[in-house]
């Protein structure tokens, strides 16, 4: 894998220059909890026509990853290029939870002061300390309150009025469709967004969620909320224009980890990591492209890097730009995945391999039961299931999603919704072996602290 | 509960007057890995002369315990008067465990700075962050290394020099007898101090280890280092008898956790918690008490800011000092244990109270089989185990040391080894319900991460 990585890094380095003189600026937009529910993703449901334009204006990639699906540690991979039980966020950050980034972590706004670029972030940063994050701009905070999406593309517009000229990294954190507490802070206007409204009846159920009123109810709550984050965008992408900056900005957009439902979020099941992902960059020579190339989220840093020139340290990603254009690109045909902690009080170590065929979890504490996370808990959608005893999570068995074995292998050709665990099934003894080994050699070049588990 | 610490704080609160006009300093001698082997608790191999003049010159407390048998945990509530599942030093500090304490939290150098007191601590500190831990004065490194005991008297008298005539709190943090990369760290003398050699077949081996002779040697070893830490002890205090010092300082000499083999560090058992605790004041009247209170590391602020004159904040721990002179104190009749992680990868949630008779034990996580340190792992003695395929440990099944039920209950009186699990027992289930209510009021008085845990 080292060997794979140092030639990729030397073919990500020969692309800087293909840019153009002018290094380009970074706009990232990152999505809470958001899954694969825009229009441009299929969803028939929901209304995101900005992200749909961002979309065929740029590259859509169809097979995007997190490679964990809850907030900080997501974050703290976009934004160091390392899976987080390498750079140390190992769980959330806030809180009691209090998982921080190891000292010696570089994060992009400390690797791109030296090419000059003037980094900020607005709106959630969700990844500590900040001695690893030493923006130039950190406004947590804005007039109207995080879900005001107005109100973050103003602040974005004061930003680039101050970045004039310069090449700059914005980070823009929305807060939504995450969980509020109450529903999805659909209970008040918000300033120049439309509230639009879907009908829970006419809506199509997610395969892993029982089709229950509470759990419509639940999902039109949560597309108002992505459909707010879709008019926000729209802001945001109008004031980098007005701006004169969406001829030298590369706007990328993504979500942390997929949606807050069971089956989904704090998952290392499709749901939970399969996520939207487009970039678009004004030196792209083709529009509208689908990718098939699988990206990850490890990927996210030295894509930056690369936009900016800054020779990337070693990192276990690539860059992104020199494949834009193509939408099959080769050699892009699997992710790592990696969980540890949600919560701090949830403890439940996942690691793990997806191909286009296939998807090998090693659940390396399979004696506990999988713990919700507590927003997901006190949902509406949660709180049915228990309420009435539920045997089933949609079409999966709730027990065997509660407990789970040590090892699970999905044929994702045949079994795209991971539902026929296939690791003890003779037949598929040889790719069992292949997979696991590969996720060994994982953690043992990422330097994973779960890499040794003395077994009795 | 609340209401008895209340109570308890106002009684602490009126002791401070009784110790006379000027507050008195504190010197904080903290022992790593140290179990009760000292003469005078009875150990009958080791030589301690110096701590056993300690002790006839103070109180030694024969039912002392720490809350937590891990180092950073254990360190933090000696020094915040909060369980480490309150301050949030859940697990080590250092390396890729990176634990660290709530930024909100207040530690002795911060509550003592108000009260004119130099704070400064030489040697291992081992708690973060430093935000937490604002220090006067800080040297992690002396001359000649962590195990040279003279060189730490030494910088402790240039210490004591600088706060002549100021209150202070002085922590030293030895690192005897910590296992060393090699051993104990007795391959190579140090100046001052006599190598105290042990013949290993003379040696009685705990009951928790097997009789063998790799585990003599590791043991002989272990006395060793034990024996500096006492030479150690006594340069230190004739370094502050020769700065005049001794007649306004108490001496509180104590352990962060069991010895470092199988069956105690890292665990909850009594080799693992049941530790020296020696405080001397130049105020009291006895001297030579052997006191039968049960005290616990969380009193150690309490009792520090009693002595500084210092109103504590709301903590759940209690002074020590009105209580010097008695062997028998009425009220200190439990303490309550919690244990989360020792390495970030040894999730081990416990909490637990120990009375006079019983102690409880609740294994959170008791499906997942029970890691050892990699120290521990690593020793001579853990290999042996390994090697031979040892069925116990010690008088104790191996198997249930490494696979423990949800539940654990021992009559102490009748069963001080802890060998016999009570918790199914119907004689007892009074005892149980008892113990176990106590534990979930304690998780929430103490607000615990863990108070809640869902279950199906």
């Amino acid at each position: 894998m080292r060997k794979v990585i140092l030639v990729l890094g030397l073919l990500a380095l020969s692309t800087a220059g293909a840019l153009g003189a002018d290094p380009p600026s970074v706009l990232l937009l990152i999505a809470d909890d958001l899954g694969r529910d825009l229009g441009c993703y299929g969803n028939r449901d929901v209304k995101t026509p900005h992200l749909d334009a961002l979309a065929a204006h740029g590259t859509r990639f169809d097979l995007a990853f997190a490679t964990v699906a809850s907030c900080s540690p997501s974050r703290s991979v976009m934004f160091t290029g390392q899976y987080n039980h390498t750079n140390g966020q190992y769980g959330l950050a806030h809180a009691e939870h209090n998982f921080q980034q190891l000292g010696r972590v570089r994060s992009l706004p400390a690797l791109l002061k030296p090419a000059g670029y003037h980094t900020g972030i607005i709106g959630k940063e969700h990844v500590v300390p900040r001695s690893v994050y030493p923006w130039d701009h950190v406004e947590a905070q804005v007039p109207g309150g995080p879900r005001d999406v107005a109100s973050l593309a103003d602040r974005a517009a004061a930003f680039l009025e101050k970045v004039k000229g310069q090449p700059f990294l914005l980070v823009v954190g929305y807060v939504d469709p995450h969980r509020a507490a109450k529903g999805f802070a659909n209970d008040r206007e918000y300033s120049r967004v439309q509230s639009v409204k879907y009908d829970p009846a006419g809506l199509r159920v997610p395969f892993f969620l029982p089709d229950q009123p509470e759990v419509r109810a639940d999902l039109a709550d949560y597309y108002q909320s992505v459909a707010r984050l879709d008019q926000g965008v729209g802001l945001m992408l109008a004031e980098l224009k007005k701006a004169g900056r969406d001829q030298d900005t590369i706007v990328i957009f993504l979500s942390d980890n997929g949606i807050p439902f069971p089956g989904a979020k704090t998952t290392l099941y499709d749901p939970g990591v399969h996520l939207p992902l487009i970039i678009s960059s004004p030196r792209q020579s083709r529009r509208g492209v689908v990718s098939q190339a699988m990206a990850s989220w490890i990927d996210i840093t030295p894509t930056i890097l690369d936009a900016a020139g800054v020779k990337p340290p070693a990192l276990p990603g690539r860059s992104l730009l020199p494949i834009l254009d193509d939408p099959n690109p080769p050699g892009w045909d699997r992710v790592y995945l990696s969980h540890t902690f949600h919560e701090v009080t949830m403890y439940y170590p996942i690691r793990g391999v997806r191909t286009r065929q296939y998807k090998y979890l090693w659940n390396l504490a399979h004696e506990l039961p999988f713990v919700p996370a507590s927003d997901l808990y006190n949902s509406p959608t949660y709180q049915g299931i228990l309420r009435r005893g539920d045997d089933k999570l949609g079409e999966r068995s709730f027990k065997a999603y509660l407990q789970r074995p040590r090892e699970e292998l999905y044929d994702l050709g045949k079994d795209p919704k991971e539902l026929n665990n296939l690791a003890d099934d003779p037949e598929h003894a040889a790719i069992l072996a292949e997979l696991r080994q590969a996720v060994r050699q994982f953690q043992k070049d990422t330097i994973d602290p779960w890499r040794v588990r003395q077994e009795y």
